[in-house]
């Protein structure tokens, strides 16, 4: 293997996983658990607390050892505290899970090896701390060539609002209808679901398309790669990181994810929602650089905040207004149908 | 001073500079310390070389001590040599530096302290070992804020073919006609000349605007900031660091830079450079999300390549089909005065 295959091989994280729950009381704190579950469950074996834990993710639960006996090559923190920290409480359940021969994966901000016991037990034991916030080393500089196999990617009107989630409907949908196709995960959680990606906010800008190169790798000709965009070329704190990723994952097809309901830039009030059409005409402009074949599939409607009947009715206007299949990919249905036919097509 | 005024006043280098030319052979080796005399001859105080160095930057050669005597507090490689190392032969002279009470700045991708004898003597002395490739800690996610005082940016349809020189000229244009005006450097050559700045293709992705945001940062209403532009929103590899630049930037003006003999992207023969058209409405489109007023000031024609006649042909027959001024930095005259005419109206 070259060094770009092992590059990209080395983007793979270990599985499957044994979920950390740590001593959480609050379900909010356990989203990255709820989404692998949700997203991967197939690549979860079981979940792990420490006393005081009283969230669950719905999985068996098993110590470390018996978790390493059923398959479990890692244990995930599956959640999150304010401050983002590793707690005291925490360090002899995960000394005790890389004795069992598990690696600890850790999306958090706090790296894993800064905490002595961790590093101590993994030089010891022989076993990995990952932190998927870290990008790999060794991404090379863009080179624009264009790769063989077929590319999707979500794009947004802003941060926030769905473009991970449709990435996966999408995938899911694609993998439902006997098609090839992986997704490709550019943020931690995805990274997690995926057991691979990169995480492309981290990376340094030089590098930005290059890193999005090596995440969509070349495929074969009727494989697709459902791409998780990142941030919106229309948030000026962020749009780096989303024209990197457009221009190196060269897609034939984006989805634009909006959230109706959302009036101003996450964060930056001073800065109005672009409309639809515009994010549209933005990314074919840009994107055609890489790919001149871009095309939009559709738009992704997150209608969580409104109820059926609304949902419906912006759904219908959108449609009718941009002439494209409009969908929530979590409601799903004859819509959500439309739209994968339309990125298919 | 807030952490903030602490960060923007952490950009400023130690000056004026002993430049250290090594033990070069080349001219074409030592273009950093050639720009530096060029550019910031006010703020180098002499040369210095090891036995058997040829070139000379044409300035007085004094040793470390005698420099640091006259002023200095600063010893800058001024060299490269292949590969981008530091020598053996040079390391005696560095240290000898550093004992005389001058600080190391190196712009070469090693970084300095990776030299155990440097590290070593630093320690020793106090001193500090400065790698201007390296960004400063604690840059801030971009907020998007408008800030006061006015902006120009030089933007490119390609790498490499007059951006930095474009800046610092019309810096130099705008400082001549009395206004007050700061060149704020981008990339390492500049940051030496400028004696601060940013390396913003060092900037991690998610940073890249926010850093672009305190390269400028607030100033005087009728103070120009005239910043050094990197890369090209048409080249797919570094086009995500020229859009957080232009995001952070929000300049209120921008002057395209062109090299007219050149066809393709440098480096990526399938890209055909873009239409001048092209980058002004793209950057006009981008930039007004962070600045709604932004304009086009002119075009900053690289014309190194061709006679005086060819030269003013191209640049007449450019200045009739933008209708826009049209100038080259380096041969001046009337036209780059109605370039920078209209980058002031």
């Amino acid at each position: 293997m070259n060094a770009m295959g092992r590059l990209v091989e080395g983007l793979a994280l270990p599985q499957p996983y044994l979920l950390f729950l740590g001593d959480t009381t609050e379900a909010g704190y356990a989203k990255t658990a709820f989404g692998l579950v949700d997203w991967a469950r197939d690549r979860c074996v079981a979940e792990f607390g420490v006393p005081g834990c009283t969230v669950s993710a719905g999985l068996p639960t098993m110590d470390p050892a018996a978790a390493h006996a059923a398959g479990a090559r890692a244990i995930v923190i599956g959640v999150a505290n304010q401050g983002g920290f590793i707690p005291v409480s925490w360090i002899s359940a995960l000394v005790a899970a890389l004795e069992a021969g598990l690696d600890i994966i850790s999306g958090m901000h706090a790296r894993l090896e800064a905490i002595p016991e961790l590093a101590e037990a993994a030089a010891r034991t022989g076993r990995r701390l990952i932190n998927i916030r870290t990008p790999p080393a060794g991404i090379p500089i863009g080179n624009g060539r264009k790769r063989s196999g077929k590319r999707l990617l979500t794009v947004g009107t802003d941060c926030a609002l769905g473009k991970k989630y449709t990435a996966l409907a999408l995938h899911r949908a694609f993998v439902a209808r006997g098609l090839a196709a992986d997704f490709r995960a550019s943020g931690q959680t995805g990274i997690l679901i995926a057991g691979g990606g990169i995480p492309m906010d981290a990376v340094v800008s030089d590098f930005e398309a290059g890193a999005a190169e090596i995440l969509s790798p070349d495929a074969a000709p009727d494989h697709w790669d459902v791409i998780e965009g990142q941030g919106s070329l229309f948030n000026p704190a962020y749009a780096a990181v989303s024209l990197g990723l457009l221009h190196g994952s060269q897609p034939d097809v984006f989805v634009v994810c909006h959230d109706p309901t959302r009036t101003h830039m996450l964060g930056l009030d001073g800065y109005a929602l672009p409309a639809i059409e515009e994010v549209i005409d933005m990314t074919i402009r840009l994107g055609r650089r890489t790919n001149p074949a871009i095309r939009c599939g559709g738009v992704s409607l997150n209608t969580v905040a409104l109820n059926e009947g609304a949902a419906e009715a912006v759904m219908a206007a959108e449609r009718l207004r941009l002439g494209l299949p409009v969908a929530d990919p979590i409601r799903g249905g004859p819509a959500f149908d439309a739209l994968v036919d339309n990125c298919l097509a």
